[in-house]
């Protein structure tokens, strides 16, 4: 009974404030779930988690390369008004490798640092990607915890031109990947998303006695390059290493909502599952994941690069069995998760979220465009059914020649191109309910074709007439800023010497 | 009370020979269905009776063109033996146009003849194709009814070089297409499939009235190009014209399975929902269908031209929400509808169809290779998850020139070949799990490649020892046998005058 009143008591609170768990993969595409269709159908708790939820169709990144897609996921703002961009070259994707000078900026405000007024405490177990310098830490944007790294799991490095990259718990390394954190890079073997789902069900647990409600962000990579799986899970998918890596995820994920439930919190938790950019087919078939009947993928702003997996799950909030084709965003979450904590969005600045709770619960339809970005190049616009692209670009054809393909098995003339085409004053237009393959451009001549591209080109020169970018972060390189000696690293004597500073203009080829 | 007394014994009486009713589509897609991840969800119908019965993600055709393939679901056999397919030229699709002299021989056995030994009475509605000729007429086959045509729904023709395709009921003709049948080429409105629903309603109130069960082969074709729908659904669909008609043939769907269940024999009535082939990609966007995952579509051995959506829905005996990996084939209809009638197959000849009744009802998993072929060639072999390509080919340049492509907007290099490519002595090699688009073919060295092609070259080694290729069927046309006077045509005025017979080797590009 005193469990009962208090799952009551739960409830009756969740209108006001409810836990917000932000499930974040990487690099899985929109055809790696069973629910989404994907042949093997490995993933039995998300396609669960969708039928006690929402499906989203028609969901996306805000860009598709990772560090971009998470700075705009935590601050409800298009990379290019939050800096995560470079202007290095024309139209390239850039992120936070350990050299990277850059960072979140100060003046940008995150979703932790806002949920903190209505009194969250806030964890990130997992990748940040949003800068690995002092300034840029998690913790000082918001977050009271943090476990996991600050760049990706790339290695091993020899720890004389590269250090390792290290992990931390809140504000101090606790070791690196490939040293104390191992990755078998052979087998594919590591148990980091059993240590993930571990902090998860801990931070859980240990909110769940507070009074305090919680924001989660458990942003895990086991499906990035290089993929890796724990023992137990190896060698168990029909999709190989890669469909090894979903199948713990999916496995975890549904450890951590039946941990929700058997807490009572399962209806005072939103809960949202998405992915931050489309599949690397760059890293297939043992590597990469499925962008399902979509083309190209990560690094592309076709829709396999932009358009990503995504189920809201809220039970007695959310009903039941909901599919959607509301356009949505990475940066929604933002804004909708503000919302349900019953805060502003910040009024000093563009704010690109949306917020989702209409069409959550009450299943409303908002009208709203997706901008696709490379860089600071508008490449594309998508409204209703229709997307027009205003540039075309997969890679060039030197990074092709070295044999780097974002579209293998995949070429639409004209449109898949190498080299870099502007559409600018003709579009190519796609109605991407007939075609989503983006296969089939819109004839010019049809009337078809001016009535969607002139209600577009209202919505791109209202875009880019209120557009104030902000300062570009990516375009500073620097070895000397590389996780050398991360704060904590004297304890594990895992400091080591860097050297002098030398800034460089980044390369970005993408 | 009564009603339930009935209930009971329809049910009991069920296991000795239930109602059996075969819906099949034409050129639909693995991934035109929400259940396969189609992303603009429009088959509710479909959805629900896959979360009712048993989803198969891994169902094939026995040929990647209409008539063959129907030729080999009604024998259980493949094309090579019953003889529907040619050999004018090497590894060719061919079909059953009007002007075709040959069709089903009367050596062959049709599922409804036999059935026929177990007391069921036989319906075929909507598109036989298994030749038009009288000797080939489906009630000289087995058929007790028969509301539908001959051949395809092309046209208008002009009626003197060509007459338009008649429409029978029963043993004669009751009108032609595009002059008592209309179909609008224009707008795409045609009420055929309404009709075909009424004719499923009508055929199945009168069954359950009467001591024997039924056999309903539903063969509807407002997918296959010119694709069709009723004005109730025209412009209903975000994927258009297709789209429409997927929607209608959804809702009729629903509407069968819901009068199974208002007349109280669902649980006395098998039902298996699958395609003759997968989708044209030729025809699309607004003609042709979707393969989701799968390389291209009809006429090729690729998945995209074999593997089909496929349903089995048998409340009460087959468990809900089941999905299966089983290798299913079209043949295997032939083999488990005997099964369910308590029938033997014919023990004087080869039958290639599988009994997939412990499937369905136990779950069992059967192994079983996939033969895919083009004409008398064996082009590809899948054994468990993996799949040897022994000749490639999409088409020729010749015809690709003319702007006809079965894999719009994808290349793989070596794999989609515009020539015949021969593999025999080193084939390609795909692994479907971890590469269901067939983009990456393992390395010829791998320990990989070597045990799977060990295992595969025996599998058609005893294949090719036994097989023994029936007399083709489609190679010679001859424009005398076309539609002129169908039996019926003098009653209705409608008879034209044939011209000389000039027999001449049909020609099949493909």
């Amino acid at each position: 009974p005193l469990g009962l009143c208090w799952a009551l008591g739960a409830a009756a609170a969740a209108a006001a404030a409810p836990n917000i768990l932000l499930l974040l993969m990487d690099d899985m595409g929109w055809g790696d779930l069973g629910a989404f269709g994907e042949p093997s159908r490995e993933t039995p708790n998300l396609d669960q988690m969708a039928a006690e939820g929402m499906l989203f169709l028609d969901f996306y990144t805000a860009n598709p390369l990772c560090s971009p897609s998470r700075a705009a996921l935590l601050t409800g703002r298009l990379p290019v008004r939050n800096g995560f961009y470079t202007t290095n070259a024309h139209a390239r994707n850039a992120y936070t490798p350990q050299d990277v000078v850059g960072g979140i900026p100060d003046s940008e405000l995150l979703l932790p640092e806002l949920l903190k007024k209505a009194g969250y405490v806030n964890k990130i177990i997992g990748k940040w990607h949003l800068g690995h310098r002092p300034q840029f830490h998690p913790l000082r944007h918001g977050f009271d915890e943090w476990f996991g790294s600050p760049n990706c799991h790339f290695g091993p490095y020899d720890n004389k031109e590269h250090p390792n990259i290290p992990l931390y718990r809140d504000w101090e390394m606790i070791g690196r990947y490939y040293e104390d954190f191992k990755i078998d890079l052979k087998t594919g073997e590591a148990n980091l998303t059993q240590i993930y789902l571990q902090e998860a069900l801990d931070f859980i647990t240990k909110q769940q006695d507070s009074e305090q409600p919680f924001f989660l962000y458990w942003a895990i990579d086991a499906t990035h390059a290089p993929v890796y799986a724990s023992k137990q899970f190896l060698g168990t998918s029909q999709r190989g290493l890669y469909g090894d890596a979903v199948r713990e995820i999916d496995d975890s994920i549904g450890k951590i909502l039946r941990h929700l439930e058997q807490l009572g919190i399962s209806e005072n938790t939103f809960v949202f599952f998405t992915s931050d950019n489309g599949a690397a087919l760059i890293s297939a078939p043992t590597q990469g994941g499925s962008n399902g009947p979509f083309l190209c993928g990560k690094e592309t702003t076709f829709e396999g690069g932009m358009r990503e997996p995504a189920i809201a799950w809220w039970p007695g909030h959310i009903p039941a069995g909901g599919v959607t084709h509301q356009l949505g965003n990475v940066m929604d979450l933002f804004s909708t998760s503000l919302s349900l904590a019953g805060l502003q969005p910040p009024g000093d600045r563009q704010i690109d979220g949306l917020d989702l709770s209409p069409v959550l619960l009450q299943g409303k339809l908002i009208d709203r465009p997706i901008f696709y970005y490379r860089g600071n190049e508008l490449m594309a616009v998508r409204a209703g059914p229709y997307k027009a692209h205003y540039w075309t670009w997969s890679n060039s054809w030197e990074e092709y020649g070295k044999g780097i393909d974002f579209c293998p098995g995949q070429s639409v003339p004209g449109v898949t191109t190498h080299t870099q085409e502007e559409h600018t004053h003709l579009p190519l237009l796609f109605h991407l309910g007939r075609d989503p393959g983006e296969k089939f451009p819109l004839s010019f001549a049809s009337e078809e074709y001016q009535r969607a591209v002139e209600r577009i080109s209202g919505i791109v020169q209202q875009h880019r007439d209120t557009l104030v970018p902000g300062q570009p972060q990516l375009n500073v390189c620097d070895k000397a800023v590389m996780n050398w000696s991360p704060p904590g690293c004297q304890k594990l004597g895992k400091c080591l010497k860097a050297p002098e500073s030398d800034p460089q203009k980044c390369s970005w080829p993408h």
